[in-house]
């Protein structure tokens, strides 16, 4: 049987020279993913995790970033909510996902002291599950998610089951298989954002990668067909306008090197994040106060005003989907930290004020459509009667425009401390050199051990 | 906030009194899986995930049908794929899912030895998931597993999910947040079928039932209008003649004394068994021989005609999924059993003979359309030129036309037997006693070890 999972696939799997900057990002990606899970680790959505699969956790020998070992799903999941549960982790646009919240998890939840597995085997697994993520997307989004589909939870599990396969060094079929499989446990309604399940939803995508990955691994198989099939994938999942898979071929040049990540630089929800960043840098170029701004207006994707459901956000999680409250915070502080998405830090009645002023346009579907990308717009009115705009394509943080090494140290710092954790840069440096390491088993455990929470 | 899931648990949160003959059903339903999870252990796709997650097994107290015990989540899998293994399992309406094969591995696998559930206990819990199956079913079906849905493995999971809460002692919401989880969990495509990935959809099915269910209670949770919100499941999975849940109400009188389940005399996909029972109604009615009859055509409702997929089936999966094939062998042999549906008995150059004159149509979407159900027909030509015609609304096993007591014992029995276990009436009996015993772990631990493969 054949099918485009066995051409995706084997076109990966012969892949096995990557570049240095591809390698060196995929090392940022993996620290940034690491900080993001530690910061996270302390959130509700991963007690509850950790509190309902307590009972199963005896035996198993994968690394929890809350503390102490687990079985390899329950880690997985543990960590990929971890990673997720502040927003503050990378998204990647080909997949319409939170690509590393996904995949880092994963993988990490298949490293064992066993069978040390080095930092460069890692990273080309990350590579080629990153890849599989895009190629997975490429038939149905923007289609997709657009739909209502949680691109991280769906597309990004898919992914990474090929990136699983290949750390635990299966063959082209099985890599095949993992996604076939991990394609009849894909799931998450983009309805639940603002809700716990969110960054479950990448838990549970880390469980069913390394589930479908070991399932795949032992024997079990769907069709290699089940993308493009009848009731399959595309059928299913891919929305009214996806393109298939017909045009499909793997570039040569890596996806993380042509397309890039985007490492966030505000711990909310992306949709956000063009019209933060437009807001201040009119904020910063015209010298700004707020009190010279009467009313912002914004507008910005179809699926972004879809994500940003809470004008009035109830809690930190909302608030993380509110572009009224994220771009109130902007300008009253001139940024976003982690302490800005607390419940406590809700109660503020003068930005309740603010935020009245605040509205969100989206564009029709048909100026969306045949567009991947389309600028999201700011529109400042002044208290002296102008009216100021920018436009922005990208976010800060994009590979158009990446974050600076001071930039990543910083958040990972942030993340550490939100963490309780003890930041130095022995940590920062020695993560950085996870290419070279012959066990990033040792690693991580080194990591998470002297960074211990207080 | 509220919504329809909390509603539909808070009528089911407060059933508790269960009718004479709804719990016989019940019982009669646990017994019947019993056996088709035993029949269907030494599977294929059983081993696959018996191999795949046998390095997280340790520790935990679930019974697996396979012998030994595991983790919940794994016994769930498990014993999950092997009810659904060979297909032999029951069918459910109003839910379109093997209900029990999801529902029992579920509910077996959170019961311990340490905290005993009576029998008494088993049964409500599984009649509360199985009318919560049938409530989620209601807004979506038959446009949900029409579109290519494989409702086993998403309106079954959300179902059992409650049932699981149930058993756990958990409140109203905890019941409804259990759904909302598995929502966001829930999948399967239908373009699957003819792999091992089918039976396993069942197995994860059980899996994120309990999972689902465990999270709920440690405080985890999703949003709890999520069934009919926009981006929620009716959007997504819905279809599109799916008419949501404004008219429904739990009726008074238990789905399973109106319904009623489907139990299978035959091994094979229920898409095939109004025409099998046709065929053999006429076979009976007018003491037809084999080379009487020069054609078969049948004409099936459209979401039977995408279930049976293979014409010239390959291997035994796939000859369970084959219309033709499984004709052939009703026609050949007066009956269809578990021995028909090896790889080695597919080889039979004769009966491919006889498999290329049968023919099956589909109703046309509008001859379908407002029907819940419409019968199938088999039109018989024979030699002598006479044609004859028989329409069954019901398979043999519906409530319509229960299976007798001695044809339950004798396929309980089959199933045994090929399950390669000792069947005696004690185990039967025993069995049938559930709702009377103190510890439905120790009846089953009892009954797995008294018949123990040899």
């Amino acid at each position: 049987m054949t099918g485009i999972l066995l051409d995706i696939s084997s076109q990966l799997f012969h892949r096995s020279e990557f570049s240095a900057t591809a390698l060196e990002r995929a090392t940022d990606a993996v620290i940034d993913t690491l900080g993001c899970m530690i910061a996270g680790a302390d959130d509700a959505g991963v007690a509850a995790v950790t509190t309902a699969f307590q009972s199963q956790s005896a035996g198993g020998g994968s690394l929890l970033v809350t503390g102490g070992k687990t079985s390899v799903s329950i880690a997985a999941m543990v960590n990929g909510t971890a990673a997720h549960a502040l927003d503050f982790d990378d998204n990647f646009h080909p997949a319409r996902a939170h690509a590393s919240a996904v995949l880092v998890p994963a993988l990490m939840a298949v490293t064992s002291a066993d069978s040390p597995i080095s930092g460069r085997e890692f990273l080309n697994a990350y590579l080629i599950g990153l890849e599989a993520q895009a190629a997975v997307g490429y038939g149905v989004n923007p289609s997709h998610y657009n739909r209502g589909w949680h691109g991280t939870s769906t597309v990004g599990a898919i992914g990474a089951a090929a990136g699983v396969v290949r750390l635990l060094g299966g063959g082209n079929e099985e890599m095949a298989q993992a996604m076939s499989l991990a394609i009849s446990m894909a799931s998450g309604p983009k309805g639940q954002f603002g809700t716990l399940a969110k960054p479950i939803h990448a838990g549970i995508a880390a469980r069913n990668a390394v589930e479908a990955a070991m399932l795949a691994m032992s024997g079990a198989a769907g069709r290699l067909d089940i993308l493009e099939r009848p009731q399959g994938f595309l059928d299913l999942f891919g929305g009214e306008e996806a393109r298939g898979w017909a045009d499909w071929r793997l570039d040569e040049t890596c996806i993380i090197e042509s397309r890039g990540l985007v490492t966030k630089l505000h711990p909310c929800c992306a949709s956000t994040h063009r019209a933060i960043d437009a807001l201040l840098d009119l904020v910063h170029e015209n010298a700004l106060k707020p009190e010279d701004i009467v009313a912002i207006d914004t507008k910005v994707g179809v699926s972004a005003v879809k994500n940003l459901a809470y004008l009035s956000p109830a809690n930190a999680m909302q608030a993380r989907f509110s572009m009224q409250y994220c771009l109130a915070v902007a300008l009253e502080k001139g940024s976003l930290s982690l302490a800005d998405f607390t419940d406590a830090a809700l109660d503020n009645p003068e930005r309740e004020a603010l935020m009245q002023r605040i509205g969100m346009h989206a564009y029709t579907a048909a100026e969306e459509r045949g567009h991947e990308r389309l600028a999201h717009t700011v529109t400042l009115t002044l208290r002296n009667g102008e009216v100021l705009q920018k436009e922005r394509l990208h976010a800060n943080g994009a590979l158009e425009m990446p974050l600076n090494s001071q930039q990543k140290r910083i958040k990972f710092a942030n993340c550490l401390a939100w963490g309780r954790m003890t930041f130095d840069q022995t940590h920062f440096d020695r993560l950085a050199d996870l290419g070279r390491q012959q066990s990033v088993y040792a690693l991580f455990n080194w990591f998470l051990s002297t960074t211990a929470f207080d």
